[in-house]
């Protein structure tokens, strides 16, 4: 008999929260049982107080639940978190102190120092910070996050490379799709046959969480990775899919052959069969014109991070470009990602000792499918 | 009582045929006499040739005009030439060896030893290497030619701080407009709420082209500028303006106000007058989140390069962005340009000693306007 | 010796506040010297408080002035109103009980029955209504409104043929840029790639304005034009021009010669010399594919309705399509053609036998330019 | 045990091609065996010859086959045909003629009286045309065509309202994705930012088999539909899906809610289980703003029309939104349908009494799967 564990959604109605919904209909592992959003949307059903903006249909059950206010009293222990960074900053860690395990695709405390910044192809031994963080041992709850979306792809690229190479120097500079500002998010008189080359706190978020993210957990603390970045981030008129174009300087000389097999063999998941992970983390292609937004967002049900272009660069070692989908890959599906391998670990129930945290009446417990 | 050279122009019904039509209504110095284009249009007015793809109309007497062969038979002294580059590399040697001043925009010959690749504000004593040239001793036509569209701008901000602090390594990443592939040029399937991140040869003469214009002549040859530039280069849908991200090494450290004050400065062809010379080529915008296409291309009527967002860069000096139209001051008014200094110098005359040439007899003294 | 009017531009900062900003750089006959906007926005210089979304350079020395408070005491005699419909309902009526000539794009007042409701070529005589305000005989103040941008083309391209041969049935479905909106605006997740076949109040605007357009004044009030008109309007991924689709049954039959005739015939203005009167109000275009809204919205420098692909209709008698600009001839070239003609017409300054109106001392006379 | 018709695809690198590939991925009917396409692709490996332009990868064992000539000596039975109009005209009736059941989604035949046009829900009992074609007395081989991707989703919203209260006038204004022009098709410089008032013979095809679809089988012939229909079409900036602005009279008074009960109870595939039919084929959304091409063009897995803002008309009854995904239901979906229908009818093998029809060697028979 498989259970499910009943998680809930704060921030259900963005952009973001769609992608729980859509992402979560039919989950193996989650059930939403919960939905929040702003003051204006409480009371109302979803299905009235969203916008829905997906290509599939909004399954009729969401539709008919009642949106909660945003409060952790009668939530859920798991959260999926997509609030704007604001918040974040003041919900989510009432959510943790209230015993949740609050899975945030929130920048608010991603570079905190005890909040774990993980891909779980990338840096899953992170996780273990949870156990420093005060949330978690008064009430069992903690806070994890996942990068933002134009870091997501770029990290998944260069793991592999990092590891067999050594990675010193990164220059990179995105074509970023409108979806990563949400809704209304970037008003169409900006981007129609335009291009916005300013993302506000972009380029220091890719640049930060790139080099978290690639460090190393020495003891309870995660050193950054001792590399440069350099980033330019750019809004274009596409709707999802953050396109990027890399130079990378390595350590060690790597033949294209050799990076090559490094993408083609990272499978770090593969023993793990979490419904979210992709077979193949990074997919080349070998075309002369791909990875492209509209014909490879979608590889790995959106999950996977596609490389192409691979040559010498004239400045560092190589180059190449690398996409991935924004909300998929680098929102929604990154927070379930992390929510399945917490999932897969046993974190998502208090740890040992702490006993009769608030909330242990309201259905924290897995429930059969 | 001024007087203006009769022009024709080679390849006239395409993309940047078209913009040297819209520009050269009105010009004060060059006067259309002449346009050829590929067989089929030829023997046909222009106005049922061409499919006019500019937002001002077509000028009456141009739309009236008989399409000529494309042979310098009956052709005036200077040509303004926008071929593909394969019937380039076949027809412009001939126009220069029947005398012609072909002033071209196709890549065919730019890297070519003798033949000048000009941007008038960054390297006019490059034109001295026409006198270098067969054609020209023999029937006084030359090739002149002026840079692609993704490096003209990029060129236009490099060489003021090339000039003051040295130039050492350039990372630039594009994001072109469709004009730039012609017409029919790039498929709407391919560019709707996409990006390729693949321009068939576009790198290559980026880089190529950056270092041969910011290089020296020495004697009779140019010496290409000892730096190191890595392109990527990239389509967005966006119709018209190229937009760069640009990271820069220097020789000297130069401060923000520096770098501001070298191109706010620039102005070299201030004692000229000539007509497309925009007043200040290169433009700095202090907004977050400029330069950008639709809102910029049109600075000094479409030959003025803006350039924004000046920072630091986390991997070598600086990062800024760079726009420019990509069809005037990458295309047709390039070359405009460098007629314009032609005349000026007193170079759209064969030369002193070049008797008898042919063609003498078909109008290529000036005319009265 | 030539004057000029000093006027006043209400919603100023917004998308259409830029287009009158923009249209009156240089105009012989008013100059501005009063802007003002919402709260948020007064007592900031221009520069800063806008967000200047056009092609051209905001000019300096507008980008120098001080938003005023949108209240009439310090402004100006004749005022250009650009605001929302709800704030429209609650100031023109201020300012036109101030002594201000509000000539305003706001849909407010636009179907009221002593309000006119004008477009000079179409129906100046319908401006007398403004003689029978309250306003006018207390204060010497009105309003007067321009179409909404959706109308104005289409009674362009209609009105001839109603004048010569009868109207009676209108079908018309468009296609409409996103600047109709305002800024933001439309969301670009909602038009990339996308139609929204809905814009709010649109369809019962087009209709109803359409008849009032084309009806007559009698005595003190218009009688519509009695023809039916069904209108469906759709939002496309266009910066600029509304595409309208319309079929049309004519009460006397008139042949393809005859309409092209009415159309290219109809120059009711040719008598005025107003500076934005496009010499040709409805311009046809012979090709096939024509009108398009990038290449044809500029024709008569905004002005002018292209009309085109006229051809049988197989329900009514004819179809067409018919395209104009939004922004300018549907909305601030609409109103400074309305202030243009109102001017040419003597009513800008009080009528006689106000004495003493408000106001009267803030350069409500016109000034040598 | 299940069998499955082995299948060949005419035009198979197409745009339409690619779809049937992608729809019949899995397919529990249908097993393609056979893919042909022009003499340049033939011979290749399909992987090579084609430019996948879907979102879905191309299946490997698809790619790895040899592409046929297009001649019907080796091809299966069962063709699906996606070919120009000019090849079409030509190749399709020697399929036929070789004994094979070509499924076209090509305009060629489309309004020959012997041929019918089909959409399964709406004039199913139309397929028995193919009894009169000479191909089939001679060779059991026969053409079945689909309508034009602007006519089907209109056909399939009007067909309940003509069945319950009789269809009188259809004024249809369109907004038709690129994806309909094939590829490269449009260019971007065409449709970036604006609208094509055109579409060559789109309009003539509309309207006509508009009225032969709604037509009535009398004997060997089909009776069109005594109604009037008008049509404009247009080309938007969208990629895939056909929206469309309709007016209607019908002949009986019909209340908004007998529309809406129309349309829902329209099921008429509901006893045949056929793969690619949709449980509702005309959805409505009662939102204002929908249909929309990017979010409702999915429907029924592209196979439904979805209808929205029915409203009363002022010039005719009612009007209302329609749209369909014009490469899915409007193409190799459609195509698909009707082979799905034809073998449900058992009509996909020779009719009894063809003897020994060239290609009976050639698999014919269907084969388990």
């Amino acid at each position: 008999m498989q259970t499910r564990h009943k998680i809930g959604i704060l921030g259900a109605t963005g952009v973001i929260g769609q992608r729980f919904i859509q992402l979560l209909e039919g989950h193996p592992w989650f059930e939403i049982v919960w939905l929040a959003a702003s003051d204006k949307s409480s009371g109302r059903s979803y299905g009235e107080a969203v916008r829905w903006k997906l290509e599939t249909p909004l399954p009729s059950r969401i539709a008919a639940m009642t949106v909660s206010p945003a409060a952790p009293e009668d939530a859920p222990v798991v959260i999926f978190a997509a609030l704007d960074t604001d918040i974040a900053h003041e919900l989510e860690p009432k959510f943790a102190a209230a015993g949740c395990a609050v899975i945030s695709n929130s920048s608010a405390f991603r570079m905190q120092a005890d909040v774990p910044l993980v891909i779980p192809e990338v840096n899953p031994e992170h996780l273990n910070l949870i156990e420093t963080q005060s949330w978690r041992k008064q009430s069992g709850g903690y806070i994890v996050t996942n990068p933002n979306c134009s870091a997501i792809g770029l990290v998944l690229a260069l793991k592999p490379l990092a590891d067999r190479f050594g990675l010193e120097s990164v220059f990179v500079s995105t074509m970023q799709a409108v979806s990563g500002a949400g809704y209304p998010g970037v008003a169409s008189l900006d981007i129609l046959g335009n291009v916005v080359p300013y993302i506000r706190g972009e380029e220091e978020k890719l640049e930060a969480e790139t080099l978290k993210l690639l460090g190393k957990l020495a003891g309870t603390k995660v050193e950054a990775l001792n590399a440069r970045v350099s980033a330019h981030c750019n809004r274009v008129a596409v709707e999802d899919g953050h396109t990027e174009s890399v130079s990378i300087k390595l350590t060690a000389k790597a033949t294209r052959g050799e990076i090559l097999a490094a993408w083609s063999e990272f499978a770090p998941l593969a023993g793990y069969a979490l419904p979210m992970a992709p077979l193949q983390p990074v997919e080349f292609s070998a075309a002369d014109d791909r990875p492209q937004p509209r014909l490879d967002r979608m590889r790995g049900k959106g999950m996977a991070a596609t490389v192409g272009r691979l040559r010498p660069c004239g400045l560092l070692d190589w180059k190449f470009t690398v996409l991935s989908h924004n909300t998929i890959r680098g929102g929604a599906g990154a927070a379930l990602l992390n929510g399945e391998f917490l999932a897969a670990a046993g974190k998502l129930l208090p740890p040992a000792g702490v006993p009769g945290v608030p909330g242990g009446d309201r259905d924290r417990v897995a429930v059969s499918a």
